[in-house]
């Protein structure tokens, strides 16, 4: 019996995290950049993702918060969806970017939640 | 009897996590500028870190995300130790800088890395 | 009789300083999160804004440099828009822009540059 | 004979670079603040960008760079456009984003690459 | 009689605000690129530093935010020793940073304090 | 024949572009953290640096510039003479800093100039 590979497993995490418009966003991205869209799928998603010392909450929070300080509100969005997806909640989302107002300072949390607003109402949470 | 106050509170909170390398820290800060220090302690530690929606765990991941983000490799190397004081282990820290390798850059999860080293000998983890 | 407070002296400040505008942004902010939305109008605006050791233009000052470093350029404008209410002058904002093209990179510029611009044809300066 | 100018010459490479769509942005730029406008088309056009040491090339490959670290999408875009100009190819700027999505993390150079789907198709490549 | 140059008028400018400590900072500067000397004793403070536009003390406001935001601590030093020099207070510059703190986030402001504590010290301020 | 594995590539591979320093803190790093040190040699300098479409100057060209606009001075001077060892002049690093001081704003370029003039002097150029 043949074992999964690398490619398999991050096509196969990203549908699980992303659903349907994760694999919109990136067979587009693939027509852009196919190195590109082979790294993230085999070195994020096929590896990074599949670690054992981290759960999908855990890593979500961190990424969320890493988007959120680096102002990529838009990419927020994106993470906000999947939080939502593997089971994180709305209040949890709101306490991470309230947290970030702090650290990482309040106009970089304030596209966040504008964000997330959005999102929020697309999921009727 | 009387209630405490969000300074009292602050103070409080702030030992709870960084200990006594944290109260020095506090009163060299306090003589640089009061009203900063003042914020931080009664909005920071007083109010939000008291808020229920987000336990020590969470919000610590939270912030060391942002800070590997922003390049703040000193005070990562603060809340790694924070982080080890309220019960995270070396392996969580290391998968945490692991993630923002990819999503905040290699440089900024490289400092993170060298910093915590110096933090995981300390406290001999 | 009563004293005002912080939630209470928070509202005045945001209106004097963002009009009707503001208030409509509070309130969609609000709605997304409230903690964080009380946490800015009572702390930021609230307890800072009240401060006697700066002029409503120096914070101002300090604000539109700090969101031009970001390249947060939508906020930039917000508050593009709250300097001129409070009686800064375009030409001194594209003096603020100016410096900041040399410290903090000339792409932030133009982003502010091109926000500041759609706001001084609203505002007929 | 006279010589030309710091403004002239600055024009000139600007124009070589950017093409129509340059001179149309530094018209509305013009407009937002005359004084940034002649720092950028003297400093950098005039003096920078007629130094013998860098050719076009590695110029915008240094440009591109920074700006896909500073998550600066629209203005990547823009000289992803001026890359193409200069004789850069589609392939080059690929491998630039891809080497960035490591050192500047994922979500920027997600942000460049879509960015960059948009002037690929435009240019037909 | 002659006209300064640019040059010239950069180097008294550097002189006013910077001091001896200045000078030698820009001969080990010069030595290592004397291009990027050049430029910024001309461009910065040789045409920018003498706009009328702008103040002193507006412009090292501008200036120690920018440096804040980006978490440029070393640098804020120096020009928290150059805005002390140009008559601004103690008072102003931790007003300034308390700023930052919401806008920047309180790790950068953490960073920007420690580095004016030093400053005050050696001024005896 | 048996073929070269991704972490032999990625081992050789750095050996070449930062010679025994580079094992020296690879090890360092690798005891930080085994994982991310992994990642690092097979993903980043085993798959990403073998690569054909781009070659060692221009990827140096790259990660230097993206160093620069992060203000990451320590990691931009590993690089620095990294550069100089895969055959780039001090003039050419002079000149990407000189485009990055416009880009990346001067605070950037300026730690970036002190870490090369330390470089500099350790390689004698």
């Amino acid at each position: 019996m043949s074992e999964e590979t690398r490619l398999e497993r991050g096509l196969r995490t990203r549908a699980r995290i992303f659903g349907e418009e994760g694999e919109e966003r990136r067979q587009a991205f693939a027509e852009a950049s196919p190195a590109f869209a082979q790294f993230v799928t085999e070195s994020v998603y096929g590896d990074l993702y599949a670690r054992d010392g981290i759960d999908d909450k855990t890593r979500e929070t961190v990424i969320l918060s890493v988007l959120c300080a680096q102002g990529r509100d838009r990419e927020f969005g994106y993470h906000a969806k999947a939080a939502l997806r593997i089971g994180m909640t709305k209040e949890e989302i709101q306490e991470i970017i309230l947290i970030c107002a702090i650290y990482a300072g309040a106009p970089n949390a304030v596209g966040a939640t504008d964000e997330s607003l959005r999102v929020f109402k697309e999921f009727g949470v």
